[in-house]
């Protein structure tokens, strides 16, 4: 199992609106072979700040399967212009 | 329940070092008030980068009941001489 994980900054006033399209994108997620889970949480320092944590069986379940995807398209259409700057997203490994 | 995270930058080639600790600073967690659990996570972009998530029943239990206590004391000692730069900690609530 991997873990992926991003700090999401979303545009100013727009938290709403994306936590709205983050209820329906999320969906897309369990569509993915590899996929085991995901979580979201919002900032409580920085209310326009959100966590996303996303685990995968395999690395390549996430950097090839699921960005190779048709779901990936949609993902993007309905998230991306959420986000200022646009996030570096990275994955880990858990040892504890 | 809230979710503290940090991203911890440990310092060139102490990985090893800080690992074997945080495997005995962890147990200083457990013996805190609302304390409801922890990963630790290893970057595979970044061997250096590490995540950690400690989930606390109330902001409070981390804020001022861990970081007022000798337990955190003692976490100190062990731990933040390995972080460069130090780490900013921030709290979040799950929403999905």
């Amino acid at each position: 199992m991997i873990t992926e994980m991003a700090i999401l900054q979303v545009r100013q006033k727009q938290t709403g609106s994306f936590e709205e399209a983050f209820s329906r994108a999320q969906q897309l997620l369990k569509q993915r072979k590899g996929y085991l889970g995901h979580e979201l949480h919002k900032g409580i320092e920085y209310p326009d700040r959100y966590l996303l944590i996303i685990r995968w069986e395999t690395l390549e379940d996430h950097t090839e399967g699921f960005r190779g995807s048709p779901q990936y398209q949609q993902w993007k259409a309905m998230l991306h212009h959420f986000y200022e700057p646009f996030p570096e997203v990275v994955h880990f490994n858990k040892i504890y």
